[in-house]
């Protein structure tokens, strides 16, 4: 069976997956094309479209009151503004010879081919679930969809134990161990990496580590969950590993996420190193003229190391959905790639990074000096002039800037974005000095702390000259 | 008399100011050449050196307890490093054919020359003091130096009335009206312009007068002050303008301040159309191979307008110090330029601004397109987040951004560093909407509010592409 035209001279777009960046691009298009040029059919698995994932924490923590906060736009007001978006409804196959679609209505398995002239991929990513014993008992939570996040609030509602153990130590375990905090949970963090935030580079993340420690969490590094222990209720009851077992209440399940790409492995689409969508400039999928992929399902180019990376994160996808928008719909636009800048928080340690840690570029092949500073966010004077660390590292002998880290307290994370703009920029760190940044003493010490940071690299690629 | 030197194989470098630009530079030349090659002598003509003149309206409001914090490095400890720093000494006369200038001890009214091998001016700004009847009368203050800072404080303890006005609504009008109104005064600012803060165009400075009677502050625009009256104990009582008159037991003068070079123009150095002295990359004196400049005495270029301008800021006296002492010892460094980034607040709301406003860029000879958008500075769903108004300058045709002005509440005027950045690396607007800024929900919306704006400006310039 298959849907016909609404008539010839109409083309139609279909795009796999409503969430950011498949509803941008779909938004986008049809800003630029109305229905008479543009029939737009979207398909969304979920009961949800464009919610923020970015945000589950804060609602699983209390800072934000309903779900309903975290939907940007409802399905019904994408269909208000013409946009054909079918709900529980999954493709299961894409056609690529064929230009089609297969979907199937999750409540109903009713499945239809729909056929399609422009194709936008945007199936997101998957929440790495580890295959252990007990990971699927009552009481064990995985927080990517909305559905996920309602589910742990129920569980939490229902358990009277107070104990809770976070798996994983990246942006959303730590994320997540706030959260919990927040609604007065004792919280333990196991990790299997060194220190936490991975993201980070290890001297960087000792100093995480120290901060959650002080916030009252239990933090246990270089260990790996080997298995899930459930009472004879059947519901968890700890989290084990080689070493030892946690009592656990309740379990979040925050180890990250790979890109859902089964769909476009098995249709033949090209597919990088780290299993996301490999694509041009422009967001179209490389080699393919009529297919465009954007959001969490993408691999981008970093534009530090000149390497693919996946990375899950809304503003990128909302980017990329822009872009596809306005390139499906006849007009031009460009995803450049990402210098990698992530920001977090836990409780009011702020986290920042931007650009390569260290084994980012050794892998790519830069040879670079490192310095780490201490400066505070406002004049010392100042009240509240909070303590801040900057880790910069720069190319050897050129000076290039290549990565910042953060790590402090209010006014600390989103200092990275001066980094992250240099580094797109290609700056050196002696151009970094020069800088004409903001300076009142309640928002910066004479010296911002990334000036600081670019005076003492400079020093140190200058002794590293040879 | 002459003073003749230690010994031929020491230079004598000579700084004429005891503050940030001379006492940075006297530092970087100290740590990059001992004694036995370089004497230094400074002369600071005040009480005080190093001190942070940015810092005496929160000393003033009480969010600084005491004068010394305000002391990055005392007389002693400059001594202490091996800089000969003579206070309460100032040079009278500049005798560059001779290399030597002419100091005066302000207390003893002695006079001696000293003789230099290298020169550096850094005699900063004095304030605008304007000549009106009655402007010398007790309880009527400037705020630029730590003595005026402490005779601010001491009218304050010594009166009863609860009447401040200030003049000038520029940054230390409005830091001024916060401080009186954290001391417990009832404020009225007089401002000449139409809106106050000058350094922003009218629209977004109405933005800031609104701010400033909610916070029961009484703007009194469009008025220029013509005297000071003072009551029968020849004390100020009020302050009037051709229109009305203004009853005050305190009156604070903000009107800004003007390169002090009267003893550099005296000596035939080259000023600027702003009456600053002129330097080249490496901030010496145009045409004087010996002699350096900088500090609020000095021009800088702006890179966004082609041309000079005059800032008074610590933060770039600091830079200015830095370079010229590394290059009066042999090493060598560049100041390049400003963008003219500013930030200041009055209570809980921030004000920053950097580039050109549109008189600027008219004066500059540049056709632009402006953009002003409403964004919040956290995810819209998470608590606190602050309203900001961003508005964007770009260049016509090619899109360049030209500047960014930003009034907000928490988090918006250091956001004001993203464009800063973008502006040294002359960014268009349409590369600015693909920079890899810091999201997540407690830090910034999934488009942070600079993004938003520079879409916004990517879609004006498109439309007068003509």
């Amino acid at each position: 069976m298959s849907m016909s035209r609404t008539s010839r001279s109409t083309e139609r777009l279909v795009v796999i997956g409503g969430d950011a960046a498949g509803m941008s691009a779909a938004s986008q298009a049809r800003r630029l094309k109305g229905p008479d040029e543009l029939e737009i059919v979207a398909f969304e698995r979920g009961h949800f479209s464009s919610f923020s994932a970015c945000g589950i924490p804060y609602w699983v923590g209390g800072d934000v009151a309903t779900r309903d906060e975290l939907i940007a736009r409802t399905p019904e007001e994408h269909r208000a503004r013409g946009i054909d978006l079918r709900m529980r409804t999954e493709v299961t196959e894409i056609d690529v010879a064929g230009g089609r679609v297969r979907a199937r209505n999750v409540d109903s398995g009713a499945e239809a081919w729909t056929s399609y002239d422009k194709l936008v991929i945007a199936t997101g990513a998957r929440p790495i679930r580890p295959d252990l014993p007990g990971v699927d008992a009552p009481g064990v939570h995985g927080v990517q969809t909305l559905d996920d996040g309602q589910a742990l609030l129920d569980t939490l509602a229902a358990t009277k134990g107070r104990r809770a153990v976070v798996v994983g130590a990246g942006y959303i375990g730590v994320e997540m161990a706030e959260a919990m905090i927040n609604r007065g949970y004792e919280v333990t963090v196991v990790n299997r990496g060194k220190e936490p935030m991975a993201t980070l580079d290890p001297d960087m993340g000792r100093l995480v580590h120290g901060a959650m420690e002080g916030l009252g969490i239990t933090m246990v590094n270089d260990a790996g969950v080997t298995k899930i222990l459930t009472g004879d209720d059947g519901r968890v009851r700890a989290v084990g590993t080689d070493a030892a077992e946690y009592p656990a209440d309740v379990v979040v399940l925050g180890i990250g996420v790979r890109p859902e790409t089964a769909l476009a492995k098995a249709a033949g689409l090209p597919l990088g190193e780290h299993a996301g969508l490999l694509t041009d400039l422009a967001m179209r999928v490389r080699g393919h003229e009529n297919i465009w992929a954007g959001g969490d399902c993408v691999e981008v180019l970093d534009l530090v190391s000149g390497q693919e990376r996946h990375i899950a994160l809304g503003t990128h996808a909302n980017k990329h959905g822009q872009v596809i928008g306005s390139n499906v719909a006849g007009g031009y636009a460009t995803f450049p790639g990402v210098v990698g800048t992530a920001v977090s928080k836990v409780c009011d340690l702020e986290i920042a990074r931007t650009g390569l840690r260290e084994k980012d570029a050794r892998r790519a092949g830069l040879q670079y000096v490192t310095v780490t500073i201490e400066s505070t966010s406002r004049a010392g004077y100042y009240p509240n002039a909070a303590p801040m660390t900057v880790k910069m590292l720069a190319e050897r002998r050129t000076g290039r800037l290549l990565g910042v880290q953060i790590v402090g307290r209010e006014g600390a994370a989103k200092r990275v974005d001066i980094a992250a703009v240099a580094l797109t920029a290609r700056m050196t760190v002696e151009e970094m000095t020069a800088l004409d940044l903001g300076y009142a003493p309640p928002f910066s010490p004479v010296w911002d702390p990334i000036l600081v940071a670019a005076r003492k690299a400079v020093a140190a690629v200058r002794k590293n000259a040879g």
